[in-house]
């Protein structure tokens, strides 16, 4: 197996989680990183050529595969200079805040004729691949209902939140892409419910903490996500499919599978605590995916359409809270 | 223990239900039952007098309760002429469609100084009423999300639909009144989804047969329904409260525990088939309830404003299908 | 329906238990309850003529079945007085603890040509009935494990003990019928291991209280039983068939349904308390399928040699206990 | 971290798995590895040198640790090769299956003062290791009863089986080694019954498939085992402690959460298939276990003399099922 040699901009937590499973990746050669931040000694110990301007790996001609990290400003203009430098393209979500300026990165891209994957990585959960699976496979027969719990299990810094976009776009837009990949149909409209319950600094910062959010497809299908930026008992990340001929439901994870009894009950361990180790096998899956998008030249699973749709969905959610009314989602 | 001499108005599948728990019930005597139109031979020889005409059990001066299991539009005059007789009445849901009408029967069972339980019997069922204790016990902490799964094993006959009021006055009554066992809040606003998926002729009827509807709770809760007609591996009835300090959910109950393990995985069998099975508990343990309430002297546990309120939110359910906006629900 | 009419020998627990059972009973009219001990004021108000003889209901000409309650030393004596006297018997488990005492009286009920049923009432819980239907059904295809947990919620009193038999004739004599029943086999050898571990004073009656019992059964199948006579959380009655083609495996029972979920982890409540609650609907059943069988004129599904069976299987594992080594079950 | 340079004997199956572990493990070098028979090109170009003969390993002074997964008979002469050449020692299960020629081994070894660790992965699996936890933490209270279930998803070919040592020595160790891990106690007397139920040929060969091994405990507690060849679903591996203050009970691992429902039931998938996807986090943790070990220069957690126990136990339960006895074990 012939190696892609691949280089990373930003380094920092989600920079670093790729990172590291980029060097045991076969068929990947991790050669450079970029960040102006983060010091990078322990990337040159590992082999990795560390760098400040993101510029040396987009310059490199041996690096056919860049993974986009940095912060959310610049994945659009890194996009698009990586775009134009020729590599095929890793970005994390949301490739930004603006539709139209996802537009035109979108269009650079496509002139350029590389790939371009966004970070929707729960897509490549085992557990939630299956549930999709059963929706493929007939067994689901036609969709009715979706339902997204999506709970996390403690609330970001105030100072996160203002800078967020807000609740829907930072949290529920993983959800959105979520109910667009298990039902394969567009959200058509939006209606938001939301309620500061957890931290009345966030109501402060302007956003809200719990929310539900419901539904309509393209299909006819109805959907509805409830999110918490706070379940003390840990990371609580579910869905349900229902369906004429019957229905899917994946259940949270955790570190074991033990039961203990005693005279006040049966008690199991609380879920696995966060999106890091919940999503360690689809951050790893989600790479695979890209790589072998790029060996057999085919669009990658999760394009820069994905990215826009769910961004457009959020935006319609925004729309809907502030004005208390269901919102039509507008056209990608 | 004091036998309560008691009459059945309705002798049609509820009826009869409860006849058969009154019979086995100690400190209950079932003295008569009226049905103008079904065949009470069987009544008869188990010791209860049969009647076709209500006032029979009426105007006996012995009976001093009244179950109430007639056709719905004969609730409130019978629950009326019942209370002006001095009968407890325990009367199916709903007292009334209209809600002037169901506060008119209000004022005279309290004028009369009668006692009057809805039959909500979901309130009584163990799962469920374990879950309102811990909220009550403060495992749950505040209440942030409500989340109600109700979905029928089979769609009912069109012409039942057509005069069944629709979805949320039929269905999603029993929902809103656990929303309100479970939070211990009223509904304050109320925003509808529906779609026709499961069967065109409902449709044609006027109605949805699919609905999920969100609720904004007087305490600051969320929470949501979500209902089908049909769901084709049976009954499905769970309900989830999240809150500050934890989560409690109820999951379906079924005939058996078996699991079966072969080549192709695990199975267990279907939740049990419908409401005669899942809450069969409940249907004694409500009428329980209302006698031991007479005996005791004190209020039933589910009274008229119950009924009244789940009426109410229904319909503010319905106005917000047909004008695809949140619709404030009217006070009491 | 042509009503059996029945009488009770015996008025404590068990008989008060099934006398309530038939009092609601289509089919069956309970006419006599004789106990020489017990004040029988209550059945007289029921409409159930009490006796201190139990000879006044074995002469009387309309009983035609009765059910015997009774202290176990009188189980033959009635059973064989009942079978003279012409009426169908219900008898509780176990017959008598002599093996040749149970021959003869197995002798004269089938020289009296009357019906006799055994009462392991474990057989008609809808939870193992359904492991034994996937049995039957072929579902786990030739049967090579058997695995029973039966655990009793508190040690019984010593003075109980000390009557009892011992832990294999009181307690396992029920799973050695499980294994019976759930393989349709008969056990040919037993090997048991036993300790003292819950309550010293059950070692100085010359018993133990936890005991690892297995079986070599006829059809080449294993099995084994595990016993303690106290389990702090509760009643613990799971079983498992393990085959070529798959396995059973049945859970607890619990008094509800509902998972609370907190920063300590997930918590459910404990199984039912113990077999009054645990196989209330099997207590039901089994004397349904006993007035079936006189109704139809068929033999009872658990008859007199089942009763003999698991008593010789008791034996063999006490024998086995105190001489530390396996031993081969006697006969029928 | 200090780099520990370490060199694997025997390049097969699990030879490959523990040096792919290696390979991403930070603090350890993999040097070299040496097979005589195994194709070795794929190492070499990973940085591994590569070599036919266990010498080459052995001499290299660079090398502080090797693993020996060469075939059983080589484990003993390597490892005192080994020790002797002043390395640590990770040793695959089990060392010999000749006690003495255990025992001489580990005088080997603690005469050249270097660690042993042998290889009973399975004590570091999270979900058997949160049960040991739930005892050490006192959950559990006094330990009663210890019940294992373990059954491999296909019989190896009938070759495998005939220079196993039985299925004692080679599929049961583990488990012996379990029930001393969870009880922290040793095996006295153990009693098997066994059967061939999967596969004729197996029982040509002078082995049974199908086995319940029953164990007093030095603490007083019984253990239980049972063993099948073949479980059609699946690897199953399930254990439960059940003690005076409760229980603990480990179920099946899954490779997703999900349950789809339909008409016919509900369904999730089988267990994980194989050892390879069971226990892939415990060989990790293992070797992790093991080169901390040498870091902080203190015992290994599983040592020569577990080794030499579970061996020793597995002795005693061939003479059982040979000569159907109970049998007392040799002591270490």
């Amino acid at each position: 197996m012939k190696k892609i040699t691949t280089g990373i901009l930003g380094a920092g937590r989600i920079g670093s989680l790729h990172g590291n499973n980029l060097l045991g990746m076969p068929g990947v050669h991790l050669k450079a990183i970029a960040d102006p931040y983060i010091k990078l000694d322990d990337w040159s110990k590992r082999g990795v050529t560390p760098s400040l301007e993101p510029e040396n790996v987009l310059e490199d001609p041996e690096i056919e595969a860049v993974l986009i990290c940095s912060p959310t400003p610049t994945h659009a203009p890194l996009t698009e200079a990586a775009a134009k430098a020729g590599k095929h393209i890793f970005c994390e979500k949301p490739i930004d805040l603006d539709p139209d300026r996802i537009r035109r990165t979108i269009e650079v891209v496509e002139a350029a004729g590389v790939k371009l994957q966004v970070g929707f990585n729960r897509r490549f959960d085992p557990t939630f691949s299956r549930v999709r699976k059963s929706v493929v496979d007939g067994d689901i027969g036609e969709i009715h209902i979706v339902k997204i719990t999506s709970r996390d299990p403690e609330a970001p810094p105030v100072e996160y939140v203002e800078s967020s976009g807000g609740i829907f776009l930072d949290m529920t837009i993983h959800d959105f892409d979520m109910v667009r990949y298990l039902t394969g149909s567009e959200v058509e409209e939006v209606h938001a419910m939301g309620a500061v319950l957890v931290d009345p600094a966030i109501g402060e910062a302007g956003d809200v903490d719990t929310a539900v959010t419901t539904l309509k497809m393209a299909n006819g299908a109805l959907a509805v996500i409830e999110n918490s930026r706070q379940a003390v008992y840990g990371y609580d990340q579910r869905v349900e499919v229902f369906g004429s001929k019957g229905s899917a439901e994946a259940a949270n994870e955790s570190a074991n599978r033990v039961t203990i009894s005693d005279r006040d009950g049966l008690r199991t361990d609380t879920p696995l605590y966060f999106f890091l180790q919940r999503y360690q096998a689809s951050f790893l899956a989600e790479l695979e995916a890209f790589f072998a998008a790029i060996r057999d030249d085919r669009q990658p699973p999760v394009g820069g359409r994905d990215g826009l749709m769910s961004v457009l969905v959020g935006i319609a959610a925004n729309t809907s809270l502030i004005e208390n009314r269901p919102v039509t989602v507008e056209p990608a």
